[in-house]
């Protein structure tokens, strides 16, 4: 068992804290496995979603432009089609199948985001404003859809700090609706690594801090060199 | 504290024995509430996106018509647009917003369910098959696309029996993947209820009951008359 965060258990709240706590600490760079997905997009040219677009709110640019002003947190790319790295798929099964969070094809209704990671630490930041074609039963942010932006938050940061893995447990609390349309960042930390179990933490807020929407835990497990999520 | 359920905490799985326990025990009505819903819907004709389309695949299907045809089970009708029965949303937001589990134009490529719901048990089964673009990283249904139909068939559950609640926690654990295009069952079940605190549990399986996909616990906060989510 090791222990990832220099203080377990423990996060900073607010993107000024965040910014100064990642400045302070970073002295990585880039793992091998993330150049080279670089370099396959570069080569394709598809659509990284990941950057700003006209119907981000001012809140949303706001906080993407002060983590991608700061050096210690590098912006991760983001495509609609996950199989595209994945050379066991056909071009046909290529042209069917989207990642769940770019699936709808008109900016600004569904999941809008980009993720900052922060090597130092450990530690994912996901900006994320989600549209009107996201609602729940209530009125507000689906809880479903929450939870996607968690799990997709936490295992992004996890292929980027310690490789391929698969959910295992999700614990979510529900503690103040999210309004369509508004801007929140989702936190994300690894706590420790134990063998091939990855335990993590994280919170949503909203864009001013001023609001705790959610509290979650999360335990992916690694997947072996060579093994196939499918013999888990 | 009540307990709904007349053995808490135990679920049966299999098709034919959900079924079965339904048929001995249901002896109940639709509640106002829900008839409501139902006149409304017919008023304005919106597509009901819980019947079959040919997008089904031979397994979906055939779980639709062994549910539908016991009267134990009551088939619960789905829109794309969740504010429809919201006087308080304007139109032009009416036109704006839709359902998460409903935001895609084409048949077939996102959530495909149906749910049911059995009064007697306080038990809701919904039949899923995710499609193409709710994929993974890992090429399998995204483990958010799970959280959500855990949330909407549980939460759908406990409008039909107890009232209008929302979710306060969500805890999920991802046993095995559910493959794109398969077909799932999702049973959820009231266990107990403590003031306005609703505990549920809840089991992914494959359609021939031979594989546990998740598990789940759920715990909702019923909302009191005239309250509104945002004052939880």
């Amino acid at each position: 068992m090791s222990f990832l965060s220099p203080l377990p258990g423990t996060m900073l709240y607010g993107l000024s804290r965040i910014i100064r706590g990642g400045a302070a600490l970073c002295r990585h760079t880039a793992p091998a496995r993330v150049q080279c997905e670089r370099r396959y997009s570069v080569a394709h040219r598809p659509r990284d979603y990941a950057l700003p677009n006209p119907t981000w709110n001012p809140d949303t640019k706001r906080l993407y432009e002060e983590l991608n002003r700061d050096r210690s947190w590098r912006r991760l790319p983001s495509y609609e089609e996950f199989a595209r790295s994945r050379p066991s798929i056909s071009p046909e099964a290529d042209r069917k199948t989207r990642l769940f969070t770019r699936n709808l094809d008109q900016d600004g209704i569904g999941f809008e985001y980009c993720m900052f990671y922060n090597e130092a630490e450990k530690r994912t930041v996901c900006i994320f404003q989600p549209g009107p074609y996201l609602g729940g039963l209530t009125g507000h942010t689906h809880g479903g859809c929450i939870a996607t932006i968690i799990d997709a938050t936490v295992g992004t940061g996890i292929v980027h700090s310690i490789g391929p893995a698969m959910t295992a447990n999700l614990n979510i609390d529900y503690q103040n609706p999210i309004p369509l349309g508004s801007t929140v960042i989702i936190d994300s930390q690894v706590e420790k690594v134990d063998g091939r179990k990855v335990y993590t933490s994280c919170q949503v807020r909203s864009h001013d801090d001023a609001v705790l929407h959610n509290k979650a835990t999360a335990l992916y497990i690694t997947l072996k060199s060579g093994e196939s999520e499918a013999q888990l």
